[in-house]
C-alpha cells in the first residue's frame, strides 16, 4: 500500500520550519471510512491533497519542496468490501471499477495547522465529505500531539472533580431531568427540584429544550431554584449539583456563568453543537463550573454509517474544547442507537487522551433500574452519570422510590448479583423491576 | 390532516405569559422531510412532543394547560411517496405497516425559546435526528418572528455594502484563493496577492485551511500582505478585498479581527461549522468588516438526503449570526453537488428573510468563464462573488488575461450574448474557452 514519507526541506529564507516543528512532522492524524470506486490509494491521494496543498489542478507555486513538507500522507489502508450500489448519491464515478470500502488513515505535518481546535477540524472533516470520487465518508478518530495539552488541557473537573463536588464516590451519579422540557414557570421548576433532591437525586439537569425563555427567564429560574440547593446544602451539608442550560451568544453564556457562580451552583450546561466549538472552548476557559455537554443534534452527524464522524472522533473534539460530562445515550434507548455503539461511546470517553483527564459519560434517554447489570458488565466500573427520567418520577411508589431503585440496581450491579434476586430484599428494586420490566416488554 | 389548535391559558400566577407572547404563538416554524413506518400523523406529533414538553412518560408536571401553551403544534402535512427499504439503520418499524415520506411543518410557542440562535437551532434540529419511529429525518426550512431581528439584525454589509467596499458595480465581484491551501510563507502569500491584485482581481481569500499555522503565522501573513494591499489602494484609488481567514478561539479570533482592521483590513473569514454558531454570532457584533463564511464540512450535513438540513435552512442560520458572504459552490463544481442544488442556494441566498440584508453568494470549486451564461440565467443577477483558482492561474496567457476571460464571460452571459460569439472579439475568452473547454470535456 502506499505510503508517502515526507522529507524535509527549507523552502526558501522565510519558511518557519524549525527543528522543533520538524519533530512534530505528520504527528496529526485522522482514519475515515471511505466508499469509492476509485482505486482506493487514488482516492486517498485525492483526500490527502484537497486537505493539504491540492486544487484541481497543479498551481504555479505548489513547488515539490513545499509537497514534500506540507502535504498530507497516507499512512494506512485497509481494503474492505465490495458495494454494488454508492450508498450516498453524487459521487463520480469510475466505469466497470467495483465500488468498495476501505478505512484510511492520514497524517497531517503539525506546521500546517498548529494548535488551533476549529482549525484542526475544518482541517480534518472539512471540504471532504463533498469529494467527488466518495460515495460514502466519515471520520472514525483523530489523533493529535500532547502539545495541543498547552492550548487545550481538555476537562478541569472530569470524573473526580464532579465526584468531588456531588459527594458520591462508590456509585454512578444518579441524575434527572426538569420535565416537562419546557413551559414550568421558575417557581414551578425551583418546586419540582426540591421534590427531586428530597427524593435523593445527586443530579438535576435542565431539558436541553429549556435556556432562557420568556416563559421561564434564566435568572429568575436559577434564584428560585439555587434558594432551594441551598437551603438543602445548608441543612444536609451536601449540594446536590444541578446543571443548568447557559446556551446562547457568547456574552449571554458568561454572564450565565457568573450569575450562576455568584448564586452558588456547581454547573453549567451547553448545547454543544449549537452553541459551537470556540464558543464552548470561551466557556471552558473562563469557568469555575463543570461544563455538562449536552449533544443535542448529534444524529445528524452520525446517523448515517457512511457519512459524518463516529463519536470516537466526536467526544475528543468536546474534551479538547474542556467539557466535563458528555452524553452518550444508554443502552436500550428510545433512540435509534444500538447498545453496542452506547458502549463504545462510553468507552471512548473513558480512554486515555494525550493525558487529558476523561469526561464523565452522562447515559440517559429510557433508562431505569433495569439496563445497570449489562451496562456495567459492559463498562467494568461506576464512573458514570446514570440520568432517568420517567425510570425515577413514575415509580410506583414515588420519586424517592425511583432514586433507590437505581441505587440498588447499581449495587447489586457492581456485586455481580442478579437483580431480581437483590429485589427480593429490596423493594424499591423489586416494584421497579415489575412496573417497568412490563412497560419495556 | 391533524392541527392542532393552541387555546392559550395563564397556568399560574408565576406565569410570564404576557398579551405581547401571546400575539407570537406558534410563530417560530420549521419543516422537514421524514421517512416512518409509523402513521405520519403519529409520527409528527412525536416529533412535537419530543421538542417540546414531552418524553417517553407523561410527566406529573405536564398538565393540559401547560400542554396548550407549551406543546409544538403540526401545522402542516403532506404525504409522499413510498419505500421499501428504510433508508438510515436503526428505525423502530411498525409491523406490516408501508414505509412512507412526508413534509411536516411544526410550529412552536415563541414563549418556549425566545430570541435565542444556538437555542432555536437546538430545537429545530435538536434530538430529532435519533428519534427512534425515523427511517429519514431532514430540517429543509425554516421560519422566525421579525422579533428576531431586535438581537439578530442579520448581515451588517450584504451585497451593498460589499460592493462599496471593493468598488465593483455592474458585475459579479472576480475573486480567488490564496494557492497552494498551506505551505506558503508570509513573504510568498504576500508576493503571490501582489500578482493576483496586479492580474485585475477584486478579491482575494485565504483558503479555509490556512489559518494561523507555525509556518506562516497570521500578522506576519497579514503584515505582509496588507502592505502589498495598501500600497495598491494608494497608487491606485481602490483596495481589493482579501478576506483573511481569523478562525480560532474567540479570544484569537477577535485578536485577529482587531489586527486587521489596524493594518487596513477590509474582511474577515471564518470557517462556519467549526467556530460554531455562537462564536461567529460574537464576531459579528465585534466585527467593523463583513464577514466571509466559508461552510466547510457543510457535506457532512447535508449530502445524505434523508438526513441532516437543506442550505434553505443553513443559510439563515447564518444570516441570523450575521454572516455577509455565503460559500454556495459555482455550477458544474469538482464537488457532489448537482447545478439545481448550487441554483437553489443561490437563490436562498437572495431571498428576502424577515427583512434583513442578503448575504452575498460566493460561487467557487472548478469556476471559469465556462459557467458564467448557465449561472446568469438560472439566478438573473449579478450579485455575486465568482471565485476561481485554477480557472485564473492556469490561462494560457496568465493571471490578467484569467481575469479579463471571467469579466469578459460575464459581460457576454448579462447581455444575452452566446461566449463563443463574444470571445470573436475577445481573446482572453477565447483562450479560455480553447484551453478549459477542452480539459473538462
Amino acid at each position: 500500500m502506499g505510503r508517502r514519507k515526507h522529507e524535509v526541506f527549507e523552502i526558501t529564507g522565510e519558511s518557519v520550519v524549525t527543528e522543533k516543528l520538524i519533530m512534530r512532522e505528520d504527528s496529526i492524524k485522522a482514519s475515515y471510512l471511505i466508499e469509492t470506486s476509485y482505486e482506493i490509494e487514488a482516492a486517498a491521494e485525492i483526500m490527502a491533497g484537497e486537505q493539504s496543498c491540492g486544487t484541481f489542478l497543479r498551481t504555479p507555486g505548489e513547488s515539490d519542496a513545499l509537497r514534500a513538507n506540507h502535504l498530507a500522507a497516507i499512512e494506512h489502508i485497509e481494503v474492505l468490501e465490495s458495494v454494488t450500489e454508492p450508498r450516498l448519491p453524487g459521487a463520480r464515478s469510475k466505469d466497470g471499477n467495483p465500488i468498495r470500502r476501505a478505512k484510511v488513515t492520514l497524517t497531517w505535518p503539525y506546521a500546517n495547522i498548529g494548535t488551533n481546535l476549529s482549525a484542526l477540524i475544518s482541517t480534518i472533516a472539512g471540504n471532504l465529505f463533498e469529494l467527488a470520487p466518495f460515495s460514502g465518508l466519515r471520520l472514525l478518530d483523530f489523533e493529535v500531539p500532547e502539545i495541543y495539552n498547552e492550548k487545550y488541557p481538555g476537562p478541569a473537573f472530569g470524573v473526580e472533580g464532579t465526584r468531588k463536588l456531588v459527594d458520591v464516590r462508590d456509585r454512578p451519579i444518579i441524575g434527572t431531568i426538569i420535565k416537562p422540557s419546557v413551559g414550568l414557570s421558575p417557581a414551578q421548576s425551583a418546586a419540582q427540584t426540591r421534590k427531586l433532591i428530597h427524593a435523593g437525586l445527586d443530579f438535576i439537569k435542565d431539558d436541553e429544550l429549556q435556556a432562557d425563555a420568556p416563559h421561564a427567564p434564566f435568572e429568575d429560574r436559577v434564584r428560585e431554584t439555587m434558594e432551594v440547593l441551598n437551603r438543602y446544602a445548608d441543612a444536609v451539608g451536601r449540594k446536590p449539583m444541578y446543571a443548568f442550560n447557559v446556551t446562547g451568544d457568547v456574552d449571554d453564556m458568561l454572564h450565565r456563568h457568573d450569575f450562576l457562580v455568584e448564586q452558588g451552583a456547581t454547573c453549567v450546561m451547553v448545547n454543544l453543537n449549537w452553541a459551537g466549538i470556540s464558543a464552548v472552548r470561551h466557556l471552558a476557559r473562563h469557568t469555575a463550573l463543570p461544563i455538562h455537554g449536552h449533544r443535542c443534534g448529534w444524529g445528524m452527524f452520525t446517523r448515517e454509517p457512511s457519512l459524518g464522524m463516529e463519536f470516537t472522533a466526536y467526544q475528543k473534539i468536546w474534551r479538547l474544547a474542556g467539557v466535563d460530562h458528555l452524553h452518550t445515550n444508554g443502552i436500550r434507548n428510545k433512540f435509534c442507537e444500538s447498545d453496542a455503539s452506547v458502549i463504545q461511546s462510553i468507552k471512548a470517553c473513558q480512554a486515555d487522551f494525550i493525558g487529558q483527564k476523561s469526561p464523565m459519560a452522562v447515559l440517559s434517554s429510557g433508562q431505569w433500574a433495569g439496563q445497570t447489570t449489562d451496562t456495567f458488565n459492559a463498562i467494568g466500573n461506576l464512573d458514570l452519570m446514570y440520568v432517568a427520567g420517567g425510570g425515577i418520577v413514575s415509580h410506583p411508589s414515588g420519586m424517592q422510590a425511583g432514586v433507590k431503585s437505581l441505587q440498588q440496581a447499581w449495587e447489586a450491579a457492581a456485586a455481580g448479583i442478579p437483580l431480581p434476586d437483590f429485589a427480593a430484599t429490596h423493594p424499591e428494586l423489586r416494584e421497579a423491576l415489575e412496573f417497568f420490566g412490563n412497560l419495556v416488554k
